[in-house]
């Protein structure tokens, strides 16, 4: 029987609200010329799926929120969250 | 009293399985010389979030399918998923 169980991490980073989006802006104006008329906002960034293996939940969030302090995420533009899903 | 609700997007946008991510190759391979020990796998991806206006919820979903399919995505090598959130 194994000790550690594995998961699935879905990491969404996005800028904070008061951090300039030109890529965002871009895309909302796109979406405008192709008849889209009700966007008000886009706000881009970055999206990552982590698998992972962890001695249970608590430990693989741990690691995760390591993860996006260290490496993942600019802590000083950036915000994220996550969620995770346990694989069989 | 108005016609329209607002709606906020949560679109996530991946490589399929099958195309090359170094990208996320990568990312693994940084999150190793860190000392996550447990990382599997890493594939990169692109998060968007789109404030609309819609006159309900099934409007606001088939539009942002819409806009997956049209800008947000490249339906050859990527494939996306959304959540709607209701704004007051």
């Amino acid at each position: 029987m194994s000790t550690s169980e594995r998961y699935l991490a879905r990491v969404q980073v996005s800028l904070k609200p008061t951090v300039n989006d030109p890529e965002g802006d871009t895309i909302a104006g796109a979406l405008g010329n192709l008849g889209f008329e009700g966007v008000e906002k886009v706000r881009s960034g970055r999206y990552f799926q982590v698998v992972l293996a962890a001695k249970d939940r608590a430990a693989a969030g741990q690691a995760v929120e390591d993860m996006c302090a260290r490496l993942l995420a600019n802590p000083v533009i950036e915000t994220y969250s996550y969620e995770l899903e346990p694989l069989a």
